[in-house]
């Protein structure tokens, strides 16, 4: 072939959150110990109760093709569900069942943005935000966050100075992946303002929406003025352990959900229809799986958090929400005379076994950005585990100390 | 909001074949029997062996994410099955696993098609192909076929005269949905003459690769340098009869496979995780569920067609693939006095419950046709209730004889 690939590809980003995995994985090869903080999945099984429902459908003959916007009793669900917890009305036609929360990312930006057209997206965030925009032909145009030492605020200058007639869209991310920010009440105002304001489409990416271990979660969707200006990405992922069953939904305008059951009409079909009856177990079924989940979660955090103060001059508050640390670790950056955060990383990794993603994975550190972070998940190693690997991790990082 | 949707929803298409599934639908609402000889879904169970697979997957824990191109074992498993029916070496990293054949459409013209580039597609055809050329910017051009009283040949003028420059790809759909057309291997020899030509990227469809009621299903990707310009469409929806479980793959060379896994990443992350432990089991183990359901096609397709050549002025032949019939209706369609193909389908289903497709859900007719098709699907209705069916058919559609 003398033809080249399109254009386009040269726009396409892509996860590199993978190429640790790969360097684990060679660690283990060498029958070397692995402590995989890397991982942003989830070591548990899908609870039984959600297994045997789709198990069950399974056997009912659910296996030929279902609508492109998904079975109706779990729109039905998904819509009540998802109003109850946030204290608004969805009807069905309100939802379009996904195969994953991912693919409303793309979906979001091909129904509401034209090329050119720009799109502000958290950074560090989900790689892949960047990687649809671009890909898509929009701008992707970054916003950071300020470290407050509790937690992590959105740089509010970086949203306002950057806003101009050509900005379509927002896409916000709150219990937010890697950095585990979430918004005060007055942040999200803030933010549903601006929305407002400049008449901005919100992605809101709500992926961790559950994975709250004190109060109820809130969603920008309940500001005023916000339901017909935002699409909710919704996934079965994290709350159930179910990231390999692929199983999401877009959530928004109806108008906006019909096109996009327009896109899974050309894209894929329909997503697995089977586990849509497991869907529904999920939601409205036992919930002790979900519970030991967060309660398994929680107790990976505390451990973590307790192993990972006992190191000099890394600096780590304690997260309400998803699975993840983002400690601050320049001193021990600079006490280890790293040359670059993947000289860091790897050596870290080799010298104690400890696997972890930079915020260099998490998208380009912006100008504003002084000191350094790594992201540690919890989500895929245990308690004992943990200990174990921060043991090692203390004698190296405190050397020298 | 005042802002509008975006623009390249203008291009998007859709299956207009869902309204007839409305239209039967609301048959159905009003007390009235339907025979659904529309759809192109399967009404057998998915076999119990690879149900079973699926269920033990599951309970085995392979519930969180997998590779975005799949699983290594049943990319294995792939890559010597396409290979070895086809008498070529194929690799794993040929093989991207895709939910359902479908995405391997949208995927393979974005790595392959640039913007106002042309791609040649079959009309009728599936409707997805025109709709995703058009939607990714390209510029669909139809080629059609012409019927020999005993199947139908590719009209290779309308292929030859259309390419030019700006032509980068064909879509060539063997064992054909919806006219149920076969290649002879004169014609496919000729096909792959051409695409070398003109070094021109192929789609290869092999949706119904296996449908095959004598014989054995032959590929344009085993003719002579065909293998490094060819993706092949692969799709587990119509052997095994799991259209619901959206398992499929794109096999081709391995710098688009890498590209299209790298889409993957993008837009879904992985495909379903223990799902694609059921797809090894549906190749490796147990067939007899497949032979099953292709028997219960056969029998299906000789009554189908023993009971359609009982009317006047229809002309159909006995396809050797698919589970379609097309029959030429246009004596029927003139007897009536019919208005259009609308109002031919919609008074034939009123007066006789028969409910199937028209050659324009599958695409607007070419100035080239004269004569009237419908498509009648058998994978969907029994042989009991075909008879039932074509009873009242025969009796509305033979009257004024």
């Amino acid at each position: 072939m003398t033809r080249e690939f399109s254009k386009r590809l040269a726009n396409l980003g892509t996860e590199t959150a993978f190429s640790v995995s790969l360097d684990a994985s060679n660690q283990l090869e060498k029958g070397k110990k692995v402590y995989p903080f890397h991982l942003g999945d989830l070591d548990m099984r899908t609870p039984d109760n959600i297994i045997e429902a789709g198990h069950r459908a399974m056997l009912e003959g659910k296996t030929g093709y279902d609508p492109s916007a998904g079975i109706q009793p779990l729109r039905e669900v998904l819509a009540s569900n998802i109003g109850n917890d946030r204290c608004l009305n969805y009807e069905p036609n309100n939802v379009a069942i996904q195969p994953g929360g991912k693919p409303v990312i793309s979906k979001f930006l091909e129904v509401l943005m034209n090329p050119g057209e720009a799109v502000l997206y958290p950074n560090p965030g989900f790689p892949i935000y960047e990687s649809q925009i671009d890909y898509l032909g929009g701008r992707s145009i970054p916003y950071g966050y300020t470290y407050t030492g509790t937690g992590f605020e959105i740089n509010r200058d970086q949203i306002e100075s950057q806003i101009d007639n050509n900005t379509c869209a927002i896409i916000y991310n709150n219990y937010q992946n890697p950095i585990a920010a979430e918004s005060s009440d007055e942040e999200m105002e803030w933010l549903a303002e601006t929305a407002n304001k400049h008449d901005l489409w919100v992605l809101s990416d709500e992926a961790y929406f559950k994975i709250l271990y004190t109060g109820k979660g809130k969603s920008i969707v309940s500001l005023p003025e916000m339901q017909k200006r935002t699409v909710i990405l919704y996934t079965f992922s994290k709350t159930y352990a179910m990231t390999g069953w692929r199983l999401g939904a877009a959530i928004g305008p109806e108008a906006i959900i019909s096109v996009i059951a327009k896109i899974n009409v050309n894209v894929e079909s329909c997503t697995n229809h089977f586990i849509q009856y497991a869907g529904i177990e999920a939601l409205t079924g036992d919930q002790s799986g979900a519970m030991n989940i967060l309660e398994t979660l929680r107790q990976r955090r505390d451990t973590l958090l307790m192993e990972l103060k006992k190191i000099n001059g890394v600096n780590v508050f304690k997260p309400n929400s998803s699975f993840y640390l983002f400690p601050d670790i320049t001193q021990v950056y600079n006490r280890l005379g790293s040359q670059s955060m993947e000289d860091f990383r790897i050596r870290t990794l080799e010298a104690t076994g400890v696997s972890f993603c930079t915020r260099e994975h998490f998208g380009t550190p912006l100008p504003s950005e002084s000191r350094k972070f790594v992201r540690f998940a919890f989500s895929g190693i245990d308690c004992e585990s943990i200990r174990e690997g921060l043991a090692t991790l203390q004698e190296y990082w405190n050397k020298g100390c």
